[in-house]
């Protein structure tokens, strides 16, 4: 939910370890942007809001941040860091006092984070104080920052969060709800909101909720987040997800439904199935992990090839490829460890050692490996940078081929909707064939889950045009809202002159 | 510079440690809350700022900030702690780029500070960015603050600096000096800004000329800074002070001096001759060293007392002992050695240990002090909780008789233009009579300058009601100008609803 | 490696978080103790190094030392936590210049962990200096510390490695290999060692071989290290393991094979295959992954129980865990997902949410779960407190039978050769028999494979009386060597008077 | 009391900031190596402790140790930084438990300091615990270290206060004060230590009382510090110094006192009058203020010179400088402001900023020197760099004439007794007469005290051959004790082959 440039899909600011050459090769990773949680009225809040973002960790590990509302004052605390490490503080949870909270975690980045841009992000309002998470990214944000500061706005973070902030505060509206529903009427995107007023904590799904939310209930106190792993953790009842386009009021008088928007149809984000939600997390009544070893079952039925075993890349790749050996009737085996102790970089020693980076999280487990006809299963290819490492570290372990099979169809577009892809241009799918993907990955096979066989693996007997069911435009191109921003060439506007020195 | 609540002229936020009981008896000091520094069109602007804020760190010890623009960028580093701490990395250095730079540093609170507080304040406007430093404090903060929030803008920070960046960005003026200027006459109280643009640095001095600032130049490069000392530590020549009501706008086409504001008569802030500013700085042609000397020989031809020697409080009193002892004929002593190695707090040990706070900073020389008629010259009396530590100090150290000569009159008044003051109940000089402050105190004998005679030793035969020539609310509770938060009074309002937790 | 009291196997200093109410049950794990690395000749040494000791990150994560020798000095930087963390800063690196060093990786404790014990330990002799880097434990540290300083001699470490070094400066051999040699004749225990003079790097693995240590080439360059996944990290090739009892030392000559104590047989330590080795390691010939799996299988031959799914207790249960399915012909599932954004601790909110500890780190996946008969399949249990835990957890998603299978034989007697266990009265399976061990652990099934069953998974017909092959005294009360320490009663004397506040 | 070579009196190990060059030429300082405190039988021993090593920090700012015993336990805490910043905090005094504790003040270099160098010192002896802290430098510590580790004994660190250590533990002696004693008799130097055993607090000063250390007494509980100073903060009754070679044993039977070693005539360091000690210090009944002041009183009556004023160079030329004032009939003015927030380094800009490193600790107060012919008032000149600059800087001021009285008479020698000075060949006294340093200087004239004008000063007549009353070697090179590592020549070897990176 960074929008600096969302059609840039990258980040201007700060500095970016540059290409694969970076021993973790970060950036041939999709990210996930952000999770968010809140809770309405239990006396542990900031507790429970602490669980429930651990819970979402995979969801953003740059920093975490939690807002609460004791009556009387709000009480922030965001910090650059895992949420293990700044919310265990008996000290710290003190403070955050209330029996109202919200939170938020934020991707990782390997560049300079700035402080001001954690989330949720708090402002005083005429009408107090209003506390904002957001998971998401707007697609208008640009062309509405630039229209206020024209009309003498300041703005103080370079998030897209802040627009919605600004305008709820210019809303001609009475009341906070209207305010928020005036505001939101405003910004095209993908959103999932938390927010925490002095009364209320409300939480919000776009019309087409293609980022997820869910309410759960513990002892009679409701609660939102962005995954079901997050009421588990806290021992919640899972109740059902936030409707798109729908707004919970959680204060005094329990649970209000709103549906402030016109209604459209569902576009749920695919890739949530594929590779960003927890696999114990269940969405729209689906859980994950069946829906990721459907996804492998299918792929084995559409790319068969004869082989001896069948390779996760741990740890995203692995129900997907216990499904895919379920269908072969192939061996399922760890032929890859993933070396969990990561610090940030290591000094790079002699040439000779090939892959370092690779090597740093993974080992090929030889004897799984050696004298073996792999197929290797992963959930994607962005680059091409890690997959071209992988494979040669498997052939150097001794396999003697090397298959791929790829559990989501090829990723041909970035994403404007809360997902940290590249531009296009460096997504691999985009530029070459799937046969020339192959032979730049040093593969003797590869193959991608078609579009169709995706669907069918999440129920469905083919995606049609007028109502696909999920946006699925980071493989069809397919965008379900405006984009706004990119329209107006506002993709070349720097959106802050300012960058802040560690 | 905090506005939070002016008329409270204490802070609403963050902890402080209670009263006189904290060993460094930090509430029992005035302190100057900020200094500047800007400089335009020098190779090397991000150092000689760090400097120049090194040499003003005594306005301030509790963060720093430095804004540089290199032509495409802003970049900005502000940090708690000292400038020595935190501006002398090379990596930190380097990536304050550019040829223009501004600098600020802000007192020291016992209390959380609070990260987004911290100046230069950088905002996008419509024109492009600005960066804001700010020695002052305005009075009709609140006021206008509630104005705007009430008309749809957001305040990030608890800073009436903010409130100036609003009115630039609100401004209908077409170019920025303008809009600049606009948005200070809609302002009151006390300021001197140095600010950066794309294209200029800027400083400006409020029609009275309460906070001081001073034009210098170093090859050619202008700079403007708080106090001549900034100047002389990176080898700048002293112009002159910048004028009340005079802005000062660098850029390249060198320097231009506007006047934008009516005339007013000049009342610059007495106290910094008495306290705030560093001894080896020059105001107004004056050198703050002889200034204090003159006070002190004053204070000694108003109040003259049989003794033996004369003791300063160091190190704010030495200046004005020296005079005094020169005018008595008395010899000077260093009876109280101060230990300038202070960390935070100690943990108290046994009860039988009498005012360990003073202890830690001040030491008695029981070489000048066993046996003699002690006169201790110290600045000013705030709570007198200090005071009365030394005073018991001075005479467990064997001295026969106190006497305490202060060399400012009564601290009688709040101070609302900068300077960071108790609530006015608790000003020992508000509610007692001198002779019941020596008693509390435990003085022989007490006695402060007069107005009269603080005037004389100025260079002025007396004060004049239609032109005092300083402010000296704090002695005379003549504001000179409105203080319009307090008539309205908002001084009960909270800013801000935010507690940010450490 | 600790010393302590080896008897005690728990340590007398520092805090412990206690028993299994801890959120990560820390105190219910068997713990490797210490990993080392050595190379000689390279000139990017300390860098393998460092990579080497990130390799074996999982035998100790509370510190990590590098020593170097560059022909002059020797360079030493040890630290607090993890290899990643303290040895990726360039001008860390440089400054650990030579073609030799050594390395040692150390294991978390919960408790203060205390600087002067960080490995490895460097000393001056009348020869020059020796750095000695430890995995292991000494059963006559306390007997020889005691006489030794009787003697006159001084310890500044609590640690049983500095034994040795006093051993080798008293020695009168006038040879450093006979020294060595000297010191390492007088002690009794479990040591893999690996040392760095001015001229020579050290290998030495005690007679027995209880820990292990591998011997490999990189570029004709040789290296040690305690497991083979170190060398793949750099690329090196395995050679093969340093013999029980053999010395091995490289210097400008090259690669000198010595064995300097009376043969024995050999008794590797069988829970390194079990549990502490990495699954991509290869020991003594034998891939640790595949002899993983053969456990599982011969367990699911011996304990085979009607069930719907195999599910691993991640991580350490999955490749059991993949042979036991296999071998019984169920699915294996994902049924426990592991969180690795794990902090330090969580502040405790309300009762009502059972089991927090446990769910930090494990997540059950209802979708594999729910409704099903489930075989858990662990490593070991040590207090069953964790079992416990994660069984319940499993129950609470739905798991229709929950029925456990554990790849050890019940652990009835504590290490004394460098493994961290509890008192042998916390080993659940020393007091209760494992009919008993079901019901509280609260499974409708409990297994151990049998002491048979894991010496057939090893390649063995049976364990024999004579010549065990391995050293299985947690498991049998076996125990190859001595245990001074504890015949002699000091089990009661505390090392040091010392405790080192944080 | 570092050893490394006394003979080099400058340290082989660690990183040094060149030169002059550095922003505050440490370099160019003499100073004091350390500071020592016990106690014995209060309840806040370790309280009082940190408070008299706060009192004492002038003698060492680099790192600070305490070390407790509470009957079963010694406790520790030795930190690098300030006492103030590493003992204030509740959870760490808390943990230094028990009525017994010394602690230790070390010096500051601009290298890298090593933790394992940070007194008290602690080691385990067969006799238990011991905990040692050191101030002066013994001249045979190289010797008796080599001799030591020739018969096998282990160095931990590279203090000469850990031979001191190895004697005790080697001794053949039945109890612990006559290990100690045997154990100095073995050394020679200078030294005043404080030691704990779990049932002593024992002080003793060398036969010569070179280094100081004074008794005193709080409620009937007695305590040692090195001045008087670390008496008065925590309000104690100063009783009298420690007697040249008295070893003072404070336990259950209260205090006695003994004198082991044979009775020499005192040589008490008279620069810790002219320099070292705080000036509201007592030594041996003489207050070091009035000391300072009588010296400058008779360094006017030596070297008057025709002036308009005299300035000290702060702060610690003050008392001699207002001494020569008094004497000279000359005003006494601050000309010099020095700047006590010092960070570390700054990145130095242009070249056009002459001598920014004396700059940021000393500004010139113009308005005192302009025009003057100004008297600078020094204690010392040591390598002559900062006099060079402060010279420059004072002229540049505007100053007519400069002239330089040293408080001091010329260092010609280096001081191998705690005192850390460079080597003789850079003591520009030791290569320079006086007139060609006044021209190196940049002065109008120079001139130093005499000797014989310092003895006087002192009270004595004159300075006598055969009983010269102080240790002023580094005037006479008259060193009252032999200089065995010199003498054997060991000066050439280097303590450690140890580098510890930072």
């Amino acid at each position: 939910m960074i929008t600096t440039n969302p059609f840039d899909a990258g980040r201007t600011q700060g500095v970016r370890r540059n290409s694969g050459q970076g021993p973790d090769g970060d950036d041939d990773t999709l990210r996930e942007e952000c999770g968010v949680f809140g809770i309405y009225g239990h006396e542990d809040a900031a507790a429970l809001t602490a669980l429930g973002l651990h819970a979402l960790q995979h969801r953003g590990q740059e920093a975490a941040g939690i807002v609460t509302f004791d009556g009387e004052m709000f009480h922030a605390h965001r910090a650059l860091g895992l949420v293990g490490d700044n919310f265990n503080a008996a000290a710290t949870m003190e403070k955050l006092k209330g029996p109202m909270a919200i939170g938020h975690v934020r991707y990782s980045t390997t560049g300079t984070p700035i402080i001001r841009n954690i989330q949720p992000l708090v402002a005083d309002f005429a009408f107090g104080g209003l506390a904002i998470a957001h998971n998401g990214n707007l697609t208008n944000a640009l062309t509405l920052r630039t229209e206020m500061i024209r009309a003498g706005h300041l703005f103080q973070s370079t998030t897209d969060t802040e627009i919605v902030s600004h305008l709820i505060a210019t809303s001609k509206a009475t009341n906070l709800i209207d305010r928020i529903s005036d505001a939101l009427l405003r910004v095209e995107g993908a959103y999932s909101f938390v927010m925490l007023s002095r009364k209320k904590v409300i939480g919000v799904r776009d019309p087409l909720g293609v980022r997820p939310l869910v309410l759960g209930v513990l002892d009679g106190h409701y609660m939102l987040a962005s995954e079901t792993c997050a009421l588990d953790i806290v021992g919640a009842k899972y109740l059902r997800d936030v409707e798109p386009g729908e707004m919970i009021v959680l204060d005094d008088r329990g649970l209000t439904s709103l549906h402030p928007f016109p209604r459209q149809k569902r576009r749920f984000c695919v890739f949530e199935y594929i590779y960003f939600a927890r696999p114990d997390s269940i969405v729209e009544s689906i859980p994950v992990y069946d829906a990721r070893k459907r996804i492998g079952m299918e792929l084995a039925r559409e790319s068969p090839v004869p082989a001896d075993v069948v390779v996760p890349v741990p740890d995203s790749g692995v129900p997907a490829a216990m499904g895919y050996a379920a269908a072969a009737g192939l061996p399922f085996e760890l032929g890859i460890i993933r070396n969990h102790y990561v610090g940030r970089t290591f000094i790079e020693p002699a040439d000779q050692i090939r892959h370092l980076g690779v090597k740093l999280k993974h080992s090929p487990n030889r004897a799984a490996l050696a004298g073996k006809r792999v197929i290797l299963v992963d959930d994607s290819i962005v680059r091409g940078t890690t997959s071209t490492k992988i494979v040669d570290m498997v052939r150097h372990a001794g396999a003697a081929e090397v298959h791929m099979r790829i559990s989501s169809p090829p990723t041909t577009h970035s994403c404007f909707y809360g997902i940290d892809t590249p531009q296009r241009e460096k997504l691999l799918a985009s530029r070459h064939s799937v046969s020339e993907m192959a032979k730049i990955i040093g593969v003797d096979s590869l193959a991608f889950i078609s579009i169709a066989g995706l669907y069918r693996a999440m129920g469905h007997t083919a995606r049609t045009e007028d109502d696909p069911r999920f946006c699925d435009a980071c493989f069809t191109g397919d965008y379900p809202t405006r984009l706004t921003d990119r329209a107006g060439g506002s993709s070349s506007r720097q959106l802050s002159l300012l960058e802040e020195v560690a």
